[in-house]
């Protein structure tokens, strides 16, 4: 099978060239980018000499068409709502990473400020959080954004099994300075992150709207979430620490069986024994999760961690990609984590 | 004035040091630990050169009393428990920063494993949150812990201007390393910590008995609080995120006016306009508050900033040392934020 | 007396105000930028708030003299040479921080690309290495860089002592991101810089032609050093690394008496027993220098570490100005290192 | 092929598992170490779970051989060469991560201060830098250290091609924290670690001799080298800056060619247009060398950077092990740098 991917120079669009490269069953015909044109990635990020020696070329819907069997879109959002239609039109396969084709319009627009893409487009897409989407015989996939991931494999089991109160849930999401992306801004100024802890976009997070609506999709009753992103300095990885109440207590072995039931058979995500750090995770497209009851308060804290660029991000569209075309769910994926 | 401090190889003495170095009214009479006896603090800690020169000396409750006026105990907690006593016998000022003499002998066994000290010494002491304390005329004085410290300054004036649910707060504590201590363990060694985020003593943390303890003198009704700790990858600096429930609604300026009210004239807690980040207050015995309210949740996110080993440890303790001398409360403390 | 800052909001803007805050016989009468003009420096860096509440104002060098009695220039380099005539002609005291009136016109052009001062006004100033130069009665004040101040201060002992070979220094310099400044690049964003080291302008940093000019006015032979700039992924702080031969070995009691001869009564340069950590002196004004010679190969290894934003700009700007003025050198710059 | 890995819970250890566990034609068979015995190594460090599930076994040479065709000792130095011997004596294949079968037996101990290997068992082994190495038939193979490889790797080419003065070599050397190892130290503190570098074991590095051992086998003049060798706050990579005088001067064509006839045919060599970065092999088994050339000193600066884990010791390990087998050298090892 031949991708291209649009949007090569992005962190995303890396991960993806450093993940097919190890995927038997996938070969890179051509990688997008808007600048750049005509250089060679691995002049620009020597790094990837030897790895992908391929030359950036300009977006071209038909070229890319006449030459892969599925376009990956790792743009910045706002870019494949313009520029994925045609494949759209000519029912040729598409993944993509960015918020565009996860919210109607209306939701959209208020949260990302930007146009959206038409009902028509969006009727076509499927969001796909792995473990809990049936993908065989999908041609569009929206892959789910990296809070949102860590979010929704920690909170669906529990509302799944409706044992939480719906209008409690309060999520304090921490991520490296990866999820922010490539951008040069005072907020990613290396003085300006490195020894310090910065809470930002409270309460406007663009990921909180696609999580409301993954967990309604489950249990209709939940109305919002409180959620706060604050940036860790460090590269990589998100932790999501959520409160939940229970509506009634549970035992540690209760709690178990309701992860257990929902992931058993998931390769990617893991139901620890104890709070899982994020070390736990960096560099591979594991979702660990770990949980501690407190009965005098009521609370279950929950702690699920992922890296951001693999299981939220290329590691879970390429994941996407396994569950399309009927391949074994880890091919390429076999990554362990660095953890140091 | 002069003092002696116990406990001079930890991180707390060495801030008394660096402080009191710069400190108009105090000279340092004498320095002790429990190793390196009879060698020159710079010389195990060039860096202090020209600082500090003393000779660091074997604790001698009599010694300490001859050259010193005031002792401040910079141990960790279990140890001035243990020698504290023949200074309250003698009426001798002293000035814990452990965790020894904050609670009743229950609560402190049940939270710290370790055996209390006598009622009868406990009652001489007093807690102080400098800026929610009278300490004009104590001789005994518990320096809170730094979680505490943070936590208490962002909640007590919501508390007592009684504008939220009092079962409902859930806090979500962050601290730099130093406020782990210097024992050598796998939890501090560089390789675990570095591009790391772990939660750990959640629901067991000591710092929430004594919390809880504070809210409840301002507002008894305050039944318990959901407090998790966790470990950023820096040395210093704590932020307490703090998720409370309204009674009912409040605009922007009703919350500025309740921190005003509890804070316009206190010279280390500047009350934000937006969240403050750690950087703000490392090096500075600030305390940095910011708030923002979720009409959607009926929840109020309170971020609270300080540096753990100045406003939450040594630095308040200066400060409780020039309130109980009638001192100006800055004298001394008037070191900026490092920010970068 | 008054001053005034040009350049505000650069990295040494903000510690000229966090020491000025501190010194007794300085007041800060005006600050100014090129943007944000008329707004709080304290409301667009709030971590300052009531360390410098002034409002920023456009440059204006008639206002300055009218409003100070010096003025500081804390500027990229570029800017005082455009700016600081009037204030010389007007035999008005500057400091420039910048590297606009350290060299002759011909040399400054080739290591700095751009226009340099007249002859006339390069004559009034005098380039200050605090340790190495008499400051009495001068007007105009040239500060060194800060790769500059770390190895010339470890270097002129050995040359003054004529000790070393003059044509086989070799220094392996490292430096914090703040050396870098303020400005938005590949090359300063977080992601980039973080669990890396990069070695930039190797053979072409605008600071070797100004070691160069220092060393061989302590001994003319010096031809060239050879000199490597590189970035560590830290806030502050620099290491300079020097390799030289020595003319014939030496012990280690006759290297001590050559650094000690040239800093026993300095206060802030520091012999250290054993080679200095970045830590040593990280937050203080302190230069540390250690060193050990190797009798196999006969290269003497000389470690000296600085803060750059302190002794390597700021602080050796106020440190020169007390010696301009004849105040206590140590005025204002008491500032223990933060270590931890 | 089925393999043991003696020294399992050291960093080394784990990265064997995770290269192997990705390696066609090898089964892990064993683990050992000298604690945590009998228990499953994914309970103790759960991120391995799903990658290594096997029970750690206690050491026993005899047990390995029945079950295993070869074995790994990733071991602190001092350990193999009191484990080894049963197998030489077995002729059964052995693989030491560690120093003890790299240095003869009086060089050994006065480096290491530990009691040597015999001649007869050392006389079995083949020190195996991988590139410079012919490891057909190889059954006993000493892996190279860390800055070894990196240092070595950087000069041989110029050495070989007889273009460098062999007594003025002085290498600047820089590490992250792994490859000092797991023991807690006050120098593997995480405070005493992060915002801080620290030169160490200057004129003693126990990889001097070994460095020296090997550039005298290309170039038998090379009389010593001057090496430093320092702690970057990062955890994974080395540096090695060289510093080297060129016999005559050279221009930028004649040095690439030197290098390319080293390494064009090298897989896991890369050499570099521009200096490299650590960031550019950090997770790989990749070498990236580059250069500048000064004419004004005729210094020549080499910069070779490695990840200290990989090509540093397990990666360059399985190397060796495919070297050994006449497999393909990248089996297993073709994992893409991390970059960010």
């Amino acid at each position: 099978m031949k991708v291209s991917i649009v949007g090569i120079t992005g962190y995303s669009g890396f991960e993806l060239v450093k993940i097919l490269n190890n995927h038997k069953k996938v070969t890179i015909a051509s990688i997008h980018a808007t600048k750049d044109i005509s250089r060679r990635l691995s002049d620009i990020y020597p790094y990837l000499s030897g790895i992908c020696d391929l030359v950036i070329e300009a977006f071209d819907a038909k070229a890319i068409m006449a030459v892969s069997d599925l376009v990956f879109f790792a743009t910045p959002s706002g870019i494949a709502s313009q520029l994925a239609a045609p494949f759209v039109a000519a029912d040729f396969p598409v993944i993509d990473l960015s918020g565009d084709h996860r919210l109607p319009a209306d939701v959209y627009e208020k949260w990302y400020h930007k146009p959206p893409v038409s009902d028509a487009v969006l009727s076509q897409f499927t969001y796909a959080l792995t473990e809990w989407t049936d993908l065989k015989g999908k041609r569009f996939v929206s892959n789910p954004g990296c809070y949102a991931t860590a979010t929704e494999l920690a909170l669906l089991p529990l509302l799944k099994a409706d044992v939480i109160e719906e209008d409690a849930i309060i999520v304090d999401a921490k991520s490296g300075l990866t999820g922010a992306g490539k951008a040069l801004s005072e907020a990613s100024h290396f003085v300006n992150v490195h020894d310090n802890y910065v809470t930002y976009k409270l309460n406007h997070h663009q990921h909180i709207p696609e999580i409301v609506q993954m967990l309604q999709e489950v249990n209709p009753k939940v109305p919002y979430i409180q959620f706060s992103t604050s940036l860790l300095p460090v590269n990589r990885g998100i932790m999501a620490t959520s409160y939940v109440k229970l509506k009634k207590p549970l035992s540690k072995a209760a709690l178990d069986a309701i992860y257990q039931a929902a992931y058993e058979d998931k390769p990617f995500v893991r139901v620890q024994e104890d709070l899982p750090e994020l070390h736990n995770v960096i560099g591979s497209n594991f979702t660990d999760i770990g949980f501690i009851y407190n009965e005098v308060t009521n609370v279950l804290t929950v702690v699920s961690v992922i890296d951001n660029l693999m299981k939220g991000a290329a590691g879970q569209a390429v994941q996407n990609l396994n569950a399309m075309m009927g391949w074994d769910e880890t091919e390429g994926l076999l990554v362990s984590p660095s953890y140091l």
